[in-house]
């Protein structure tokens, strides 16, 4: 079988590995599709070292097969067609409040455990949901990022007919943009690459650009002077921030979606004065994935579009670098069936 | 009567002044005592020149009676005992979401119209509340402060048996303190001055100095490890900005009490990361103020040992020299029945 090995310092190595022995409680899936997220291009460029094992096989947005379980499983069986959701709850603490989907113990599989870039790879079998038919496995790859989005879309508590303005069109921009608009909501998202608006407007979405057009203008027009019930701050960047406080109505909500590396300078005035709520998002919740499969596999949201590219896992190395070059593109999966 | 004049850079003027005749829905009160605001130190310092119109009288903390009503005036009558609510909601506006004590057209009386610091005073009839028999009128002053706290923890949607860190130890987050420590919660208060921590002890809270303590470290040992349910950020300054998000537990929340004049440095991945919450509270609604008086009324708190001073309407430019020069004081009163 064949696994990509992350080596360090933007470089993998597809070689032959062999098939791990279960133990208790694990699955063996044949991997079909893994998709590349943004963490993994971070880990590409030697930015998470301090959690990954190098070498380490990477990649946690997975879809496949049901190989072989260990004696004690019940959940799943061979030929299931399923996904994984890639957390491994560890110890419960006092500090996690019950949430054990991002508990002070939690691992990450794929990232602080071995991941599915490879052929055949051993997962708990509680992290696996199945698959429905109707779905295609390259979609199926798609249900991870799309959790994520369900998750952010549930903690705004949106509701329909809502206006909701997205800062960021990335994969899980464009994701809970599409989320937010199945759910009813009249949504802006708001993105600096001009390819990836166009990608928007394909999709059915209204796209600006901030850099051509004053958001918090547009977003009073879009709205009719009511701004905005929600605001997803999805970009990760300095002038995202800056504007995330303008843009929300009195009790408006805005979702911290965003990973930000350092601290930003926010506007804490306008929480005060418009009694802003801002809600941190973080991963997903069974029931998050439970509504991705439902929603992928019901055909309403134009997924197959985001899909820019389906490589082989040979060609995982220029995968990366394409990736580095072509801030446009949106979802590659790595074809790991070969 | 005699009425107190802010005249602008730091200066009052005391002066015999005549009771206004009433339109329609309007009443006059006979005013009893009128609570100094941080909102009125800053007004003294010039800091809010424009909404302020000099000379003006300014105050918005009262205890008083109706001494008479416009004729269409059918909820309260001459006599009665009454604190104001002291907000005009303008006309509605889409940016409100329908909640008019913040709306984009609110006017604050006593700020960006006539103050309580005064003998007589007209007030819009909406804006009165009762007051209970047993409630004296010097805490009946204390009723608007009192109410900004029970909005305050009200919107923090607190649980008895819950961990709560107030950050600032000036009368709101004492205030704030003993609302929810009234409501079951497990309450640390942080304060740099000695005299306030003092004063806190005296009222039965925990209270700490963060320039001597690790705040963090106090609340791990505080909570048993759990961390925070609930941080309320009253102090305005950069350290309680630095510190309020690594106070919470997952899904923690952090309300923002304090005004923030500028934007100031968030750790933003602490939000992400344990899917902390943040709050904007601003002033009141009409639950608040029947919460407040009735909490005050009920002598369950401590209410008393919060007035500092009580000085007649002369004296009131001694009074703001003194709280300029004594930051360690608490509550001080103008009584304006001079």
């Amino acid at each position: 079988m064949k696994a990509a090995f992350y080596q360090g310092e933007q470089k993998f190595e597809v070689k032959e590995s062999k098939k791990e022995p279960l133990s208790p409680g694990s699955v063996r899936l044949k991997v079909a599709y893994c998709g590349v997220c943004g963490t993994d291009v971070h880990i590409y460029h030697s930015k998470m070292d301090k959690r990954v094992s190098i070498p380490q096989v990477i990649g946690h947005e997975v879809s496949g097969e049901v190989d072989e379980v260990a004696p004690d499983v019940t959940n799943v069986k061979a030929g299931d067609k399923v996904t994984v959701r890639p957390l491994k709850p560890g110890e419960e603490h006092a500090f996690d409040n019950g949430f054990r989907h991002i508990g002070k113990n939690l691992k990450f599989i794929g990232i602080d455990t071995a991941g599915g870039m490879q052929a055949y790879w051993n997962v708990p079998a509680y992290s696996l949901h199945h698959l429905p038919d109707q779905l295609s496995l390259q979609l199926g790859a798609l249900t991870e990022p799309l959790a994520v989005a369900c998750h952010d879309v549930r903690m705004s508590e949106l509701k329909a007919g809502e206006n909701v303005v997205v800062i960021g069109g990335g994969p899980i921009g464009v994701l809970i943009a599409l989320v937010a608009k199945h759910k009813g909501a009249n949504v802006l998202l708001s993105e600096p690459n001009a390819f990836r608006i166009e990608l928007c407007k394909s999709l059915g979405l209204t796209a600006i650009n901030p850099m051509e057009n004053d958001l918090v203008k547009e977003t009073e027009t879009f709205t009719k002077g009511a701004m905005a019930d929600v605001v997803f701050e999805v970009s990760g960047v300095v002038p995202g921030v800056q504007v995330m406080t303008q843009l929300p109505r009195v009790r408006g909500r805005i979702v911290m979606v965003a990973i930000h590396s350092e601290p930003r300078g926010v506007d804490l005035f306008q929480f005060f004065w418009k009694e802003i709520k801002m809600i941190g998002a973080r991963v997903y919740e069974p029931e998050d994935f439970n509504e991705a499969i439902a929603l992928a596999a019901s055909g309403e949201l134009p997924l197959q579009k985001l899909i820019t590219q389906v490589s082989s896992i040979d060609e995982i190395q220029s995968v990366f670098e394409t990736i580095d070059h072509n801030p446009g593109g949106m979802k590659y999966l790595i074809d790991c069936q070969a």
